[in-house]
């Protein structure tokens, strides 16, 4: 089983290794993790900006119709929510009729974050709604992964939030559909 | 033509009267407007909110299977990037073949934007990419509308910022629509 392995951990600045190491995490759990690295691309790097973007966006779709699953890191990323690009790859899947899993190293729930970052960067215009169903993120979210995947989005066990780029509850998510 | 109308738009106070100002540019345009208010269900509106989420998320996927194609408003919200809820539909009909178009009412484009949140909010470690490709968000997104609909995103015209709530950007939108 081929899992797609969004997130943002393409952003980190150790990329290459962390998406190793969820390779090996999944690999101890029967799932053959395929990081969506722009690094393995040489043909990537020397090409103007106008054809590289194009270049990554194919090729990641590519790799997407090649995967069985996807493993989403939702970890909120410079916002109230996961970040935008895991999110239309979530979306995807859903789309397709392939099974969506997620997880998020962030236990605290998404209202709490969506007050905190209103607190920080004023909303554009006053009386916007904040969603509040005790979810961790916008309702479309956990209901990609319920619906999508047949289990809630994999959180810190114990209500405690992990480092961004932790990987203690990527693991147990990779655990929850070797079983699943 | 039936549009799905996703968007940050309900959560907006005016979230009933605003919708039917966009289903009215879509009439205008020969495009069947829907928009995925939960206002109109009152059933939702006394559950608990366990039930009341899980109602409105299959409340909006029934209505995504109904609509052939997607409007998204992908103005920036609560973040560097467009609404959450959004981009899981706008991948959902990309997963699904369905045609995605979407606008913004923001001309800045998603570098700045993501410097000057990260500024304000810093990243939880240091080191983290921020993308240049000099897109208006994600190049996920400007992919899934470029490839999904025919044509870039919709941005204001003069490259000057709306408000967060106009509606003369998604009224270009609904032009470009009508013409392809």
């Amino acid at each position: 089983m081929k899992a797609y392995l969004a997130g943002p951990d393409v952003f980190l600045p150790n990329a290459v290794a962390h998406a190793a190491a969820k390779v090996a995490i999944c690999a101890r759990y029967g799932i053959i993790g395929r990081p969506p690295l722009n690094e393995e691309f040489e043909a990537l790097a020397n090409l103007p900006a106008e054809q590289a973007w194009r270049g990554i966006f194919k090729k990641d779709i590519e790799m997407m119709e090649a995967c069985d699953i996807v493993i989403a890191n939702l970890t909120p990323f410079r916002g109230a929510s996961a970040d935008a690009g895991t999110l239309i790859e979530v979306g995807w899947f859903l789309g397709r009729g392939k099974p969506v899993f997620g997880y998020s190293n962030t236990a605290t729930l998404f209202e709490p974050r969506s007050h905190k970052l209103v607190a920080a960067v004023p909303d554009p215009i006053p009386g916007l709604l904040v969603e509040g169903f005790g979810l961790p993120d916008n309702l479309m979210i956990p209901g990609a992964v319920e619906y999508g995947g047949g289990f809630p989005i994999t959180l810190p066990p114990d209500g405690i939030d992990r480092a961004f780029d932790a990987l203690e509850v990527f693991e147990i998510c990779a655990a929850q559909i070797s079983q699943a």
